[in-house]
């Protein structure tokens, strides 16, 4: 038997016409690409927005049609987001700190038709152009007056291709599932692959994300995303503002520290979230100005993990509560939030620091466990650490176009359902996950795992230690043992003995590495961390001494 | 095209799931029948909401049968309520306020097949027994020991129904829109009609009324719903509670102020909710005992109006925050809530009353209009008024068996699709609404309209009223005229010259009543409300002076 409520599909421009109903004065604020900040409603926008819908139709974009935005965060990109998903197109936000060439191979895999972009980004469309071959209109979201004037064919000024249009235009009437967004991962191997959301996903996440625990934001807040809505989706805050009647400011391409502290005060900001590169600028800035935070409340944090010195900057320096989040692209993308629990504020201050820098529960409409190989659950017990799988509603069932299918079905899920995230956690006796290592970088010795980040953070605390690795090496009688990679610091020469003396006591017996290297440099990735890959292939022929032995 | 997220059925199951993935040491107080405060957890709830399933499975109780519960808000409620909804049968939660003839209509209407009862009402169970046609199982909510020794057939003491079950029962595993909750409304007129909730419109609404603006309830939170479970599904709490992992609080039989207070204390309560007779009982025990609340911030009045005299209490002399909630079973039930917006923090305290007494703003997922007879939309301009019309994924389509049909589909909606809230309203320019009659109560006087409480909400203060109701009366030339009805106060004899005078200036000049009428009493309704129908009925033959001399 069924029950007998309305029909009313979860799709994502009710929201904004819910803030266009409830809160059409509400302002959007935004440092604009051409220099001034610009101040509009959400009354505007849903006008602005309609007005980018009929605009779209008018280039004969229909429901399912790719569009592309290459776009910092301001009022345009929000227009053109609502006008496109609301009519059932598909937005697809394109990264644009990655490559040119991964740009265009990534509109081409999309089949994007149209591209919005920043007037900051006109010298990488200009270059990409002539490589693309779906994409029919350019669209640089400014005025006449500041249109790029490269060589970028069919180019239109934002203010033009909307000039003239209706602001009546039917939104949503297609079913939920629809897909209404696209983002594409860009793991370490292999071609980029495209998360593709649908209306229920979202406006499903952006209440989970706003819910108390998590973001908690309400009609009161003034809310700053630094974090780009090309970064999976602003972390639900494009959403989670208009639905909730939040004043929202945005950015656009300046996030160096005074640019932020300055909308940060000048706005009122409660609420903001980035990653934590972006705090780094802002806590620096504000030390060497000796400013203060005076309306900031909440700070969400996410990315990657939240450093030390930042939560407690925040925290202890400027008062403000940091909300530390995990997350993935293909969670949408939050999966845990750091918000602590009434068992953490009977503790002291120095153990609640090491509870706020683990990643944090799982959000509700998020189920979570830890597996072993064999997909046997984990106990919750702070020290067992296994697979992290996940489920739920806004997390990824297959990739566009059925990228990275592990079955039949073009899906990218284990035979019970659940994702696998490719991290290894913990999970402790009230639930508080912790990352503890990628799962293609925990060393498998024995049958047991070994988590390698474990025994990297506390190696590169010896003397003369600049940087250091661990690895897995083969091995003829435990499958795989690590291997300790160290980067000295200049002039230093730290010994074999004297590293492991170092290590002893501090990780468990068998965790003892094998052996030690010394390299000149430890390579790292785009974003800083180790390149592991890199490391593996320099190391593919090493043999261990142990090795040697048991031979 | 469609998203490639997950599937993920939005089913209560998932709610208390999560409660005991999460949250499984959480308390889960209550104020057992049998005396004592008993403590479980959401862990131990879970196991035994299991055992339910596994009983009533037992019982062959399948998919889509109704299981009723006439109950007190306890622990072992919300272990039938999760066990019966959680395998899809259908939770039907009975009023044990109605008259037994009413309950036993009732009961057999839906057709329930298992009731559970708390010992309380086993005498009005004991009378209705014999008038049941479809129950065949009788559980009382209670231990062997306290079994109630009555002429109740096939009776089982609860803790004998579920003792020996298995904690390992399936869950969910239907789909989203499966009926998940029943509970009838009462309507003045004809039978009660029930109000079939689904699955899906039980989730989103309890995450909708979870937002930070409404309940804005996390982990850290300890609730008390003094509002049962058989109201509207406590306002959601039932779900909400164990979704965030706040600790619950439950009343149990005894409402009274001191009860009440004694459990805001002891157990250090942080947000609670009732309708406004329960405040009026504990702020009379606060005031007579002196006595403060040192733990609560929050708390959530609806049912009916908050009284002035309420708000002002909690917030002023409390500290409490009052949230003005509004809503009707068909909306599951929250449609509006009160909470203020940045434009009222603006506002003088006065200003601030007046507002937080009005019924707020419209909750996401709620779409609300007020319309006209032609369903032309009013503006919002907070004189305006029109007849209250809301849509949403939490609002009716029909009532069970069809009852109250407005469509050949059996649908209780407006051509458009909306539900008629048979509330007349006014929208202010920031979205606040605000009941000013029942639509059957409005005049309509000219096209226009009259709002009859309006013109009593004056006219009661007059010198010498006790009580005084407004009433349309045929009118040949303007449709319907307001008559003025009074109650005078004892020794009391106010003229009609005199009551027209004091209402000069106060109120428009065309809503000035065309008569005014004394009668020796004012018949109110079950719940303290002027009784309307009776007084037409009383009146319907009566000719206006004004009639008279248009003939």
């Amino acid at each position: 038997m069924l029950g007998l409520m309305q029909d009313w599909p979860l799709t994502v421009d009710k929201i904004l016409d819910h803030a266009h109903s409830w809160f059409p004065q509400r302002e959007v604020v935004t440092r604009s690409l051409e220099g001034p900040i610009t101040r509009t409603t959400y009354g505007a926008i849903w006008g602005r927005a309609k007005q980018v819908t009929n605009a779209l139709r008018g280039i004969g974009i229909v429901l399912g049609d790719r569009v592309a935005t290459l776009a910092w965060n301001t009022e345009r990109h929000l227009e053109a987001w609502y006008g496109a998903m609301s009519m059932g197109a598909v937005l697809h936000t394109v990264n644009p700190r990655l490559f040119p060439e991964q740009i265009a191979w990534i509109i081409n895999h999309a089949e994007d038709k149209v591209l919005f972009f920043d007037t900051t980004f006109a010298p990488i469309v200009e270059k990409i152009a002539p490589l693309l071959k779906t994409v029919t209109t350019y669209v640089a979201l400014t005025d006449r007056f500041n249109l790029p004037t490269g060589a970028i064919p069919n180019v239109i000024a934002y203010e033009d291709f909307i000039a003239g249009q209706s602001q009546d235009a039917q939104w949503g009437a297609f079913e939920e599932n629809t897909a209404c967004g696209l983002c594409y991962t860009s793991g370490t191997t292999g071609d980029p692959k495209g998360v593709l959301y649908s209306h229920r996903s979202n406006l499903l996440h952006a209440m989970a994300a706003n819910s108390a625990d998590c973001f908690g934001a309400g009609a009161n807040d003034v809310v700053l995303p630094v974090v780009p809505m090309f970064h999976a989706n602003a972390w639900a805050i494009a959403f989670v503002a208009p639905m909730c009647g939040a004043k929202l400011v945005m950015p656009g391409a300046r996030l160096d520290g005074a640019s932020v502290y300055e909308l940060l005060e000048s706005e009122k900001v409660t609420f903001t979230a980035a990653v934590p590169t972006v705090w780094l600028m802002l806590l620096n800035y504000l030390r060497e100005t000796n400013s203060k935070l005076t309306t900031l409340k909440r700070v969400a944090i996410g990315g990657s993990a939240v450093p030390e010195a930042v939560l407690r900057a925040f925290e202890q320096d400027y008062g403000v509560e940091v909300i530390h989040a995990w997350g993935m692209t293909e969670m949408s993308p939050i999966g845990t939030i750091g918000k602590m629990l009434p068992e953490h504020y009977a503790q002291d201050r120095e153990t609640q620091i090491k509870t706020k820098l683990k990643q944090g529960r799982a959000l509700f409409t998020v189920d979570m466990k830890i597996v072993d190989d064999e997909g046997r659950e984990k106990p919750h017990d702070g020290k067992a650490f296994g697979r992290l799988m996940v489920k739920g509603p806004a997390v990824a069932r297959a990739y566009f176009k059925n990228a990275g299918a592990r079955n039949a079905k073009g899906e990218c899920l284990e035979e019970d359902g659940f994702f696998d995230t490719g991290d290894v956690a913990t999970l402790d006796e009230i639930g508080v996950m912790q990352i503890t290592d990628r799962a293609k970088d925990v060393i498998k010795s024995g049958g047991e795992w070994i988590s390698s980040i474990d025994i990297e953070n506390i190696a590169v605390g010896a003397e003369g230690v600049a940087n250091a690795a661990v690895i897995g090496v083969v091995h003829p009688k435990w499958d795989e043992r690590p291997l300790l990679i160290i980067e000295p610091k200049p002039g230093a020469a730290p010994t074999k003995a004297q590293l492991l003396a170092f290590l002893e006591g501090k990780i468990a017996k068998w965790w003892m590495p094998d052996d030690v290297v010394t390299v000149e440099k430890i390579p790292l990735g785009a974003t800083g961390k180790i390149n592991k890959l890199a490391l593996r292939e320099t190391f593919k022929d090493y043999r261990l001494p142990s090795t040697q032995a048991a031979e």
